[in-house]
């Protein structure tokens, strides 16, 4: 028996949503499990994402031996970028996540100098100690797994983020036969995703929308807007089939719609039927009733596509009386005004917008609830388990659904958060130190901007740059502006004169871009928070050369 | 026939959610109905709440008869106080609403030379031209009224706020007969509530939650907290009953939860068993299987009871492993952060919290959903129909339930949006004129203060009072502050050496505040910010007597 100690040190996504990255340190090899970011919230105005703090893996960066995906969603390659320009590792994951990261990479103008390894689902490879099979999953994006990692004191299972889908569009099924043999042979330690951990039941199978979707087209009289997220391969697979079915031409808009859609086709998990395609500026001049569109912006963000056309802003694409907005998305808590508000704005100009619970649902959820969570336990049947992926209260449930299970031979649960670590040697398992985690926050620009000149900013510093707060008074329903815009800086000094001149430049930069909007962006903070912040970041920017956190304050009267 | 028109003018309400009010006019006669306020949104920080402008009833003074109320809510309710510090016209309402109207005008300390008139249902009254009946419906709240108002023109249905309960758990059904005979006469107008007009289906009765607390009363091990809104009768009756049930005794704790359980016990709208409660500071002395809390706090408010009891800085209650918490609410949307951070130290505490949609429910919705909509659709079959109370969507999402009934006769769907007025004569319905409304923010003071002296702000004079902005940057993983407090001000002057003093006396302000709190309150910005703003709000009215807006601004790192 080993006589070495197996670390387990969450550096994400445990106790908080979003930004998972797991690491596993046996001697003096590392492993990591995803990296991925998270939106800030409202709290964080003035920057872009969020993503772990590195400090652990740069401290013992020569230990670190790859990065391992699970899948392609934000909240698990968010960061990748970031991670690989601060710590240059070979990659592992599924052609489609990879491609989903490359793409980012791109982005960022990174140079491409890694080593990716496209893997395949039964697939194994080693890496020092540790022996890792890739078992495939459902989930709400193509092409997920789960890891099994065989190390020399036992297996760890890492699900990844999962359903148990019994009847996914792909007809790709969850592997439940190899987790059940390795619960056979006996488990060590399971991490299982506990985001749905408060559901109880069985989520809906992605087959379960159909229904309401065609019930959506054979309605629909007028145009017709279909939004999901944009990695939804499943969704909007179905989507393209229901066009077809329902003699509709489709056109794609927004960015990422038009670029996930593009690498799902050509690694085929997409089937585009023959000429349904058209492009974006066609749609108003074909016929209204022979027409839908894939548009982003499922979460009302005031750059998005939907949430221009729905303030009439987009270039290519309105939307008039009869016609027809389909969300089939969740709202993310905390986007809720954003989203109602650009309903509100679809509403108003004689849009039906369907969203929301519905029976039968125009969305399901990509996480297991209750008795998938169950399911997973009962084949796994590990010896620990740590609940993974979701805020305290969801891993808290996730550690009360296993400790009301019979017969698992459980011996115990830790419900850790990111930060908290364990330890694993022949004795046992017990909590260990904790290690330095954080959130660094990324300032990429805005989304007009192109995205050259990443910076990565750390809330410590806040000092050297500065925070600028643009302050205007809006009427919320006249949209007129009540008072001249003031602007208000700390630790942003620029000149002899304390920063007058500078200050009264700023002023002139919000009133212009405040004339420049029309009626509606007035009604609507969101578009006028995300304008205001772009002009006179790209002036400050050229009037200084410096990046002070921008958070203009609207207050409605 | 007469030769005036009747008008009505939606002064809040429509198009937004909360604050609802309208005006029915005819020659020289304005009655009105309800006078509700909004709680501020993230954006409205440093205001407490929310009414609308009183402008238009301010010009048209001497023509307001009366105000008419239709049930206790805050969003029909809330705004009373400074309405009739304004405008001091006889009150109408139901004994259980006025006796809520009461307990306000006693908080605010205004005096009560008003005229308040309790009514019951299937009572009618005159006022000018207008003859008005009461008729009972069954909502969230006990005492609930919808208003048939008989003018020169044809009759006006106004619903109020309703669900159609067939089971409502003091036996008070809907008046559906009263509405029926309306119909089957004639009527020229009906406003009816759109809350849930996008929701399918029926809503669920107030009963349907009894078997889900019976059982977590069943199960329940250890102590037993109870949160729901505290105007909610029928729920509190269930929590009483089932105390007697299951032979725990009853603890109420919370300022308003204490009050209208008081209120509505001495209507005689709430049976209190024998001997069945408790004092708050005998809550943790008794066996904790033999005890329940009924406690305020479901949406997460900083100073709330259960908040407090998160972090474990109540008085009298605390939690530990073993407790159970319910959330018998819902989520209001924009509260989520505040009520999943206080679910997650509640989790920490090792309480078992179960909140959110469960099936059976934990709550209920006390909103009509669109199967009842059709129902009072069908039984009034109005000429003309306004919906009313709801975003823009939830008010269009009504239009179209409407328009999608056969036979019904109705003549013109309205969607009209706060402000907007609709005329009508012997020749039919059409819009009017615009009319002034707005939003008055309220500064009422922090919770924890007297309310003596109310302030009502707008904010258009902003630059009266200014704005002061505490900036403060606090690590979230460890609760430490991450730099001196920093304050900014703008149109806030209040020396010759441009504030350098005062600025430096706040700073002391907001660092003496953090010094004061614990780790759990310094992770927690819901609360910071709060106390951050009473500190500060207290220092400055002292030190010069006037009153900024203050808006704490945390930076998580």
């Amino acid at each position: 028996m080993s006589t070495s100690k197996l670390q387990v040190i969450p550096l994400g996504g445990l106790g908080e949503f979003g930004m998972n990255m797991m690491a596993l340190r046996y001697g003096d090899d590392i492993i990591v499990i995803d990296s991925g970011m998270m939106f800030p919230d409202s709290e964080l105005l003035g920057v872009d994402l969020v993503m772990p703090d590195l400090t652990y893996l740069r401290d013992h960066r020569s230990m670190v031996r790859a990065l391992l995906l699970t899948h392609g969603h934000e909240d698990h390659i968010g960061a990748v970028p970031f991670f690989l320009s601060d710590i240059n590792v070979p990659v592992y994951g599924t052609a489609f996540t990879l491609a989903l990261v490359e793409r980012r990479l791109e982005e960022y103008d990174i140079p491409d100098d890694t080593h990716f390894h496209a893997i395949k689902p039964r697939q194994t490879l080693e890496i020092g100690p540790f022996k890792i099979e890739f078992i495939h999953v459902t989930h709400s994006i193509v092409s997920a797994v789960a890891l099994a990692i065989t190390t020399p004191l036992g297996v760890v299972i890492h699900t990844g983020d999962f359903k148990v889908d019994p009847t996914p569009t792909d007809n790709e099924l969850f592997d439940l036969h190899t987790l059940a043999e390795y619960g056979k042979r006996g488990v060590l330690l399971l991490l299982s995703d506990s985001t749905n951990a408060d559901r109880p039941g069985y989520s809906d199978s992605e087959r379960a929308v159909r229904p309401k979707l065609e019930d959506i087209f054979q309605r629909a009289q007028g145009r017709l807007l279909f939004s999901c997220f944009s990695s939804s391969i499943h969704r909007i697979q179905q989507f393209l089939e229901l066009c077809q079915q329902f003699k509709r031409k489709a056109a794609i808009v927004g960015r990422s719609m038009t670029t996930v859609s593009e690498i799902a086709h050509s690694l085929r998990l997409l089937e585009i039927p023959d000429s349904i395609l058209i492009r974006p500026q066609d749609f108003m001049d074909t016929p209204r009733s022979k027409v839908a569109v894939l548009i982003s912006g499922t979460q009302g963000e005031p750059m998005s596509a939907l949430a221009r056309t729905a303030v009439d802003n987009h270039k290519h694409i309105s939307v008039e009386r009869g016609d027809t907005v389909v969300l089939s998305s969740r709202i993310i808590p905390g986007n809720e005004k954003l989203i109602f508000r650009m309903i509100d704005h679809l509403s108003r100009r004689g849009a039906d917008v369907l969203y929301g619970s519905t029976n039968p649902p125009l969305h399901v959820s990509g996480h297991a609830s209750v008795e998938e969570l169950r399911l997973v336990l009962n084949l796994v049947r590990p010896r620990f388990f740590i609940p993974v992926h979701g805020e305290y209260r969801q891993l808290a449930k996730h550690a009360g659904v296993a400790a009301h299970l019979r017969n698992l031979g459980l011996e115990e649960t830790f419900v850790m958060e990111t930060g908290e670590t364990l330890e694993i040697d022949s004795h046992g398992a017990r909590r260990g130190e904790r290690v330095t985690v954080g959130r660094v926050c990324i300032d990429s620009g805005s989304v007009d901007e192109v995205v050259g000149d990443v910076v990565i900013r750390d809330r410590r510093h806040l000092s050297e740059d500065g925070i600028v707060l643009p302050i205007i008074a809006i009427n919320k329903h006249t949209g007129r502006l009540e008072s001249v815009p003031e602007v208000v800086s700390r630790g942003f000094s620029v000149a002899d004169d304390g920063g007058t001149e500078f200050l009264q430049s700023a002023r002139m930069v919000v009133a212009k871009t405040l004339e420049g909007s029309n009626h509606e962006e007035m009604t609507d903070w969101g578009v006028m928070k995300e304008k205001i912040r772009a002009d006179l970041k790209r002036h400050i920017a050229k009037e200084t050369s410096r990046r002070p956190l921008i958070m203009p304050v609207i207050l409605e009267i």
